[in-house]
């Protein structure tokens, strides 16, 4: 056997004399007398954050029999369990998660498996949530993992984020009989809805709790509501109804720039923020420019692209602050991504280099308008 | 059809009427009459670096056959191309890619398709090495993509890193008939032999390029021969002896720390670097700590191996300044992924975020020690 995957860092015997064998088979053993020692905790029973409106499947984002007139790409994104997460207490030394997605398969080059359809955990340390293990997917639907082990003794403040890139089916938390998994709720300072893109959605963190939303979310303690639909982010009316029916935001960031044609952001964009603006005529809204798309660094016609969808963003911006509109922002995209064109896995979409470089630029400009109020 | 995969950010059709039908045949129909303009060239005639020795299969790292003791998992690791990168000259404005792996679908969860079996191209602009497109792989093993169009005239240096973990079986590059795709010699400033563990090989660059060695390489001019192998840098004789074969270079990086138990890395690590000495008398070597396991930041068993894996990498280091040998540096693991644990895809494995903080230390660390000689 070769010892080809990156998955193992760790020591790895070729040969297996018998006292090894003889080794492999207690510690299996083992093992298994351990996982019968587990108990597990249905997720659902959990505290669940980044869902809007709370109705529809569990882990679905927005609820599609609601919003039945979205485009049907929209829809089915919805259904991804991109931005939510899990928070929940435990006293557990070890934190184990056993879970089901639709679509374990569909291929894509451009993300991991962790990222796509694996899970992120973060505990609370001196008031900050710190990564603390992944859920790391097999190659089917069903997945057990191990999350993470030899806890310090005591009560832990756990959230986890959830798959960026399919359907969540079923989750349940595994932790050592007698221990305690319980809902948490947090005390969020606020909530920002953010509509956008693949980049948005997640594409290409590689894990979970990387996405910029999410990075978002534990920096400024706000909840994040994530809608980020690959590829559909194109401001149709029907999905500006379901973005302005979402109440209770102190924030609404617009970064679907990426998505329509030129011309549908020239067509679309007023009306989009005009909706959302009459259903909250006082709450800030932060439109984001597209990133550069680094494709395009040496060929002309991507480049060109970008630039007419950013420019009719901005002109659209323009008019609406021309128009008279108040707390309307906006970011500009030509320095999202820095300046030596390594921020992305595939020319389009950010690496987590490219996703610290976007965050040096949104953070403050959000954190700024957030202090404002 | 859902638009849920991340592969694409642009605009899509939910709905298909006729005039798109027929327009969809005739783009591709312009697409089937573009690629029979295509002229296709063997990338084993055009010029390989990061290669050595300059034996074996084309595409593997090492001979395989020349090194037969190695350990297998060495062994099989020496037939991933990762660190290997094709140097060539067109004129073409655009350039494809055709290439076939041996083992498309071995699953992995932390690593994109792009990083472990994609291509990643880079062009030359007032100097210096940029970003220029990625080969995306299919599920299959072979791949047809392409890499970059529309660019400028004139006549392009181009660089093509190779799959990181998978083992490269053909290469051909394809560009409109009438255009030219020619060797290359670069003229580097001199070579580093760079040894180690997964993290070395590449995992978890998002694609090939981003390889840490790679990006010192371009970072540098240096001309980098990765020998990273995935779980298995365990620094046995037969490897030492492979790697000390290695002629006319003007560094050795020991990255190796985090593969082999502690015990193993204080009976080993004195024996590798003397053995490297001795056939090199005045070649600096560096030795690199483990990076941090973030994956310890909860776990307290996790921290301690890897605290241990270092303590005696780095008693290793101090009984051989101590016994005299000159041209031997170190530097800490510590501080190489930043201090906010967020530098890993799975706790484990650096993400593009983790190997940009690990070059700000190793860079300016390789450059003093080139630049002292």
């Amino acid at each position: 056997m070769l010892a080809g995957s990156p998955d193992h860092l760790q020591q790895r015997n070729t040969s297996m004399p018998k006292i090894t064998l003889l080794l492999a088979l207690l510690l299996l053993f083992h093992a298994q007398s351990h996982a019968q020692n587990l108990e597990f905790t249905d997720a659902t029973t959990l505290t669940l954050y980044g869902k809007s409106p709370h109705s529809g499947a569990h882990f679905h984002r927005v609820d599609t029999a609601r919003y039945n007139d979205m485009p049907p790409a929209v829809k089915g994104l919805s259904t991804h369990s991109a931005g939510l997460a899990i928070a929940f207490k435990t006293n557990a030394n070890e934190i184990h998660a056993r879970w089901e997605v639709k679509e374990p398969m569909r291929f894509s080059n451009n993300m991991t498996a962790i990222g796509k359809r694996g899970l992120d955990l973060y505990i609370r340390r001196d008031g900050q949530w710190e990564f603390a293990g992944v859920g790391r997917p097999g190659d089917k639907a069903a997945s057990t993992f191990r999350l993470v082990n030899n806890l310090e003794e005591g009560e832990k403040e756990c959230l986890l984020f959830l798959p960026l890139y399919d359907e969540l089916t079923k989750l349940e938390l595994g932790v050592p009989k007698g221990s305690l998994v319980q809902p948490h709720q947090l005390t969020w300072t606020g909530k920002v809805v953010i509509y956008g893109s693949s980049i948005t959605q997640g594409a290409s963190a590689s894990r979970p709790g990387m996405a910029y939303p999410a990075q978002l979310a534990r920096k400024l303690n706000y909840e994040f509501i994530n809608l980020g639909f690959s590829g559909s982010g194109k401001m149709e009316e029907s999905v500006a109804k379901m973005v302005s029916d979402i109440q209770g935001a102190d924030l609404f960031i617009l970064d679907c720039a990426a998505n329509p044609s030129p011309q549908e952001i020239a067509e679309r964009t007023e009306n989009f923020v005009k909706m959302i603006r009459n259903r909250h005529p006082n709450t800030p809204i932060l439109m984001i420019e597209s990133v550069v798309r680094e494709g395009g660094n040496f060929d002309s016609m991507i480049r060109k692209r970008v630039s007419d969808q950013n420019k009719n963003f901005r002109a659209a911006y323009t008019r609406l602050i021309n128009s008279g509109m108040k707390e309307l922002y906006i970011i500009h995209g030509d320095d999202l991504l820095g300046d030596d064109h390594e921020g992305t896995v595939d020319g389009t979409h950010p690496n987590d280099l490219g996703f610290a470089r976007m965050l040096k630029v949104i953070e403050p400009k959000v954190r700024e308008i957030l202090n404002s109020k």
